[in-house]
């Protein structure tokens, strides 16, 4: 961490600032140029983060050097993590893509999905059973009837499952019937549910905030792997910037600065991103070609009468052709689907 | 509502999208223009909600007439709400001061910090017991602990007392102890939260998100409501820009525009919005001139050796400072505090 | 455009209304509804551009139904332009890559990096003779002297140059010089600099702003084909948000969608949007994959030593290798480099 | 400057990054911690600045420690700069009220628009000549006409004018005319246009690009101070987010940053910010409050009828009404109007 001492500062003030420094176990090395004294501070620099600098006098800012988080980071792990989820692997050559509904309706309408996401080449269902809704007033999921349902697109398809959790109080109950743990972009700061999810040990897809930086994103990692759990999957699915042309900009420079930085890994959702289907096909194959390790598309049999999302849900037939697209991507670039 | 039609949607797609909207009760206006065809939608907007019309072939886009919002909106209310907190009114001549530490570190320095917030003028005590760290491995507040220390400090001093609601398993507990309930910014659509928040009836004061549009901050108001709990009072805290030199862009704005949506007490918390004290005071006249029915303002007797937000503490005199320039500011446009 | 009035907007309101709006020779329908009345302008909306309805009594809010541009609009010519510049053309099965230095700095580096982009597969050579950077005491650019040296470079390997305007100015004297003038992204709403781009019929690569919108950069770009110059270039370089991990945020979608709104020809330059050369390959794969119908990007031959924007610089080598995967990408989706 | 080199950065490539700093006549220090070895470079940071040390093989970061502006800059000078026009001073206790109509539409509406906002209180005449507009079809301005009218508004009223510079090759025609050169937000990075000005001696009103950061501000203040003309006075005019009910966010912690970081005078815009009259009231006292230097407000005879940004405009009326609560703020915190 290095102190950057304010312009003036005086002999007492610098010195009252390496004190507190060392009092905490570091060294500190203190460098005196012409217009601003700077200092280094050596050693354990979470002992630091405690002390809050910037409140001393004299202190003008405050730099850390080190990353803040550790147990995602590519610096703790070099290799790339794998992240197995009933055979299904994420983070190797194939690109894995998760598709299916917004919400899960009815059963024929869920298997009916199933079969076609399947059919196309997608190796895991998606379906939501609790649904987070801005507004109080819109449906929000079957709860764990949607739940049950989609044990029966499982049964009917072998496909794992993904769906959300919304709610520390519901982690066991979904635990029984879900094979990845969804953590939605609105709970991507929810320190509790991050803490129950890592307690669970199930392999826990984690969406980005849509105001959330990439280091604010891998800290919420943190909290996961933290508890032990480090199944993790990271998904980017766009922030939240000035422009309305899309719902959200899709950020797809996270991919290889994610890359760089941990050894998770990283899904691309462009269906919430962008929020319309007509969009959604282009931007995945360009996930596929900035290295994303897999996809998550909404797929809907039905758009026209989806309960949820449904101007931005894919008809099976036009997922079926973007899933030709994206497996000549994926090996143009050497890999798969 | 209002749905644009391409340019070149056939009759039949016309007549299509208006049999689904008839479909739901309502009546259909169309109007034939040189370049498009609108269509107005007269009736029950919230019904649809619910369906997908930007997925019908034919359809530009929907434009959305009405607010989302229903009890939180000035429509539905047209006098100002006041919020009463043991006597202390939120929402009417009186701007109101809440004030203390970030979080509760210990009894002397709680009651303390009460005692002299209280002397300058303070009418409500904050401090949080569970607190929403970026880290895990920061400081996580004293939990029950620093509840029992609050209501320490409010026996000293008579000021009712809020803090922060982390998970749904609390709020019973934190019911107990607390005269506020506060939803942080990180939470404000974790809706399970709101949800509990609003089942209490308990006062709620609910911190807008980092990238909250004004219109979702009022649609989880409206969450709280619809529980049937009416007693909340909004907080502006800042919002997420690409603006570095303060922590986030206190957005005050937001307060005149609340004014005219809401019938709902506006708060405006300078603190957490810039990240440094020696920016705290002018912002807090500011929000005292732009409208705010209130202020949060942190306070700690010691910043230096603050566990939490050190550097956006004041101290106990400089606040007190801060105190007179309010009141004078707050006289200038015929309030008091 | 669509009027929305006031709730509660007398019916003498209403009237005023109307007649501001059939003055103009527009015809309205009204439709009453339940909780507001909505009032349909239909005729030519640009002379309601004028009229400040917002301004007059009653009104809520006003909604275009129309776009604002109409030169560059897909609805104004249907097929894609072709923009060509001495047979390089933007716009057909070919992604065309530019490439190149940030500043020209002398003779015998620009010839040098005009031979490898070339060897590796370039169609046009970049490079700033007039520089726009954000400090004064910033190296500014070699001026007309780097004008010249870019023609040496293009009579030794035969690439059409391009450089930026800077200043209405330098417009003939530019012109002299280069075969695309480009206009920087903090020029892009400088109309005065966009109207004399519009003069020359040139062939124009126009940057989007930081901060600008979709609609806003092709308002901009409807100025200069507003001068009669239909040889415009769309350039996407990445917009401003909150995220610091990467120089900007490289707005892809920004491509499908432009594609669906105007006719003319999409470039991306991911060197500028991320500004580290580690991320330009991949993001370079992903504006392939997304339909960009050419890329931007910044090759130096020794960027240790560059007079600006060292860091984001490619090695002509690197450059090579990446010019092999880019395509690869393009032939997964039937273009060609 | 702090250079930080990557984990396991080679002895030979820590070498020679030192080397190449030295190289440039500056001193360095070397510090290697446990987990990464830092480098201090000390001496004319401004030299290094030429220099991509990113771009250096085992370098990860580099943090600058010095601002980049000087001669704009507090360290530069301690006192408030006064920026005296026609003996109205920015900069003193007085808050200064810079009003009128956004574009000179004919002669009698600015005569009788000047009148009125001289009796309110308003101390300087604004109004348009030259406008920069989204749309290339919208209303320009009246251009030299309008300039001509705007000195008959002047005789008739000794209020100095300023009026808006959109061209270098208008400078010394807008000169002849005007007391204040006004650079836009969309030119704050014109750097052609602000050399224009800083060579004028005239005083310039700089206003906030919407997309700038304080640091590029005070970096286009530093382009005109170079030029040899300290008369700048700065302008807060609410920036770019995703917030849509204002047209911009008015960032109001702008000023007391600005205030720390240069002597320069600072006035704020809430029309342009908030985009409606409704809201410009309560900003403007806000910006008085929070120590705004001036106030720079929209007003017009007949908004309704207004040829450019009616919808923001007060009228002469509420004007006045305005201003005496801006007096009461100004009274209250120590200054006057």
């Amino acid at each position: 961490m290095i102190i950057v001492l304010k312009k003036g500062a005086t002999e007492q003030e610098i010195e009252h600032v390496a004190e507190r420094i060392k009092s905490l176990g570091l060294a500190v090395h203190i460098s005196k140029g012409k217009e601003r004294t700077i200092m280094g501070a050596i050693g354990d620099e979470e002992k630091l983060s405690a002390l809050p600098l910037e409140a001393i006098p004299g202190v003008e800012s405050v730099v850390p050097i080190l990353k803040p988080y550790k147990l995602v980071s590519r610096e703790f792990r070099k290799e790339a993590s794998v992240v197995d989820v009933l055979g299904v692997r994420f983070g190797e050559t194939e690109v894995v893509v998760i598709a299916g509904p917004c919400s899960v309706e009815n059963k024929e309408s869920i298997v009916d999905a199933a079969k076609k996401v399947k059919a196309a080449g997608a190796k895991v269902l998606r379906g939501g059973a609790f649904k987070p809704r801005t507004s109080p007033y819109d449906f929000q999921g079957l709860g764990i009837e949607g739940l049950k349902l989609l044990q029966e697109a499982k049964k009917a398809t072998g496909l794992p499952i993904i769906s959300e959790l919304m709610d520390p109080r519901d982690t066991e109950l979904l635990c029984e019937y879900v094979d990845i743990i969804q953590i939605g972009a609105r709970n991507m700061q929810n320190f509790r549910l991050l803490t129950e999810a890592g307690r669970t040990k199930k392999p826990v897809l984690l969406k980005r905030g849509l105001s959330a930086t990439i280091k604010e994103f891998l800290m919420s990692a943190e909290y996961i792997a933290a508890q032990g759990n480090a199944n993790i999957i990271l998904c980017e699915r766009g922030i939240r910037t000035f422009e309305t042309a899309t719902r959200n900009t899709l950020d797809l420079s996270a991919v290889p600065v994610l890359k760089e930085e941990t050894h998770l890994p990283i899904v691309v959702d462009p269906s919430h991103a962008v929020g319309r289907w007509a969009l959604v096909g282009p931007l995945a194959l360009a996930a596929v070609a900035v290295g994303a390790d897999g996809l998550m598309i909404e797929v809907h049999p039905d758009p026209e009468n989806a309960l949820c999302d449904g101007a931005q849900s894919l008809k099976p037939a036009k997922f079926a052709h973007l899933m030709e697209d994206v497996k000549k991507v994926a090996l143009a670039i050497g890999r798969r689907v």
